[in-house]
């Protein structure tokens, strides 16, 4: 119960679809561990290869989670011959990524007809515990009737 | 010629070497391919590590050498005792990053105490030619008198 | 009951005195008119003078009020010899604000020693019911030991 | 000569009506002093009704000028029938606004089929000398064959 309209009930299947292929996933060690009507969740296991010059997870796997989730949280309402765009998001680093597991939870503002609104919040987990370390504010683009292609951006 | 103040001779050893002790950096197979006073550049060949669903660079590694060129820009004029950390930024993606290298410029807009913005510009090069995809608008934190070291953020 | 460390017991007469000595604030209609810890809420009646091309309040008013009610929020929670200034901020806006009445509604996600983020959000307010017509998040400075006064930014 | 295709040759006729149309605009006495493809000048006078508690130009008078001014940069190159909305903006301070006059000087960075990406430079004019004291870096979004009138947004 989530107040949103569902346009494509094989929703659940083509966000995990669109994910898996995405090799930068892949590489980051990233799996989707929730997939439901305008919100989505992504983890990541500690990695060194994942580091910034402290040890601590990178903000660079911060933002491709968070920017990732908030778009997949967008593409969980689409009509079923859309496509998803990122236009452009926003992220504060609120604390050091010092963890063993980053979890990246995006959800839906303001669904649209031409653009959707998305927050995700990244936490770190430490010790069984959650601590938030980022936010970020995104905006989508609905690309109607596009495959889940490439596409001249704009 | 930039108008900016150097208080370190050593700036552009000191972010050689923090650049050289992020794990991620060397995940993407990214390279510092220039570090002057206020400005730094970042290049990542292609890889399909690095890819999203359509095979171009995810916006994932964009955000990634955007925030970390801004970064760094930023420690270029600070001060020999002081480190650095992201506060914020901001990503617009403005065409897809189909190429075989991506480059990302970052520069300080405006050097403060306390705090720096910087912009980086990622393009991608595609049969020898240089297109913008995407721009950074970024907010950074001076720690004074921290060595380049975690920190309570904030 | 929020969480939040109060540092000074005057802040709600420090937050109206200050918002009192914004000529904008007056020439906007504005009225503060909720201040606890980590929060504050701003008001602002419809009025001719406050529109855009479709008679609806002009988005300036919006990032206006989303920005004071978070830098207020801020506030709240600084030292008796702290002033606040704002960093930055990003605005959303997600409907038309077409109704009577304003609201913003900041807040703070994670207070800090050095900046601190909150997020509004900017209801309409039309034949009784509110929508959110855009959100913010946005990033403070705390500037120590500093009277409510002119610095030089950064 | 900016490089940018020109659609609509009644473009700054377009853009002063409905910059004159807005109440705001007028109640700031902000004047359009610049129209050209792909970038438009604002300019408003110092006014005590504009001030925030320091006495300087109110960070909303900031925010509402680089938003109008990018908006309005779009919108020149924009067809004849197409109206524009502001998605989203960020606007980052690097210092207070302290003068006589304000500038905005917002220009498209990247014209696009459904959304534009702006950029706005404010500056602040003291003794004759321009000062830059914001950035804005926005996304507005083109509403094909409709009325520079209310639209449901999104």
């Amino acid at each position: 119960m989530t107040g949103f309209e569902i346009r494509n009930e094989d929703y659940a299947d083509r966000v995990r679809g669109s994910f898996a292929s995405q090799g930068f996933m892949a590489a980051l060690g990233a799996r989707l561990t929730r997939v439901a009507p305008g919100s989505v969740e992504i983890q990541v296991p500690f990695n060194k290869e994942l580091t910034q010059q402290h040890g601590f997870f990178h903000g660079g796997v911060i933002g491709a989670i968070a920017d990732t989730a908030g778009g997949y949280a967008s593409y969980t309402l689409m009509g079923g011959s859309d496509s998803v765009l990122t236009i452009e998001y926003k992220l504060n680093f609120m604390a050091p990524a010092d963890g063993a597991t980053l979890i990246s939870r995006g959800r839906v503002l303001r669904p649209g007809r031409r653009v959707t609104v998305c927050q995700s919040d990244v936490f770190v987990v430490r010790d069984g515990a959650e601590k938030l370390c980022a936010t970020m504010l995104g905006t989508f683009m609905i690309l109607p009737n596009m495959a889940d292609e490439p596409a001249a951006q704009g």
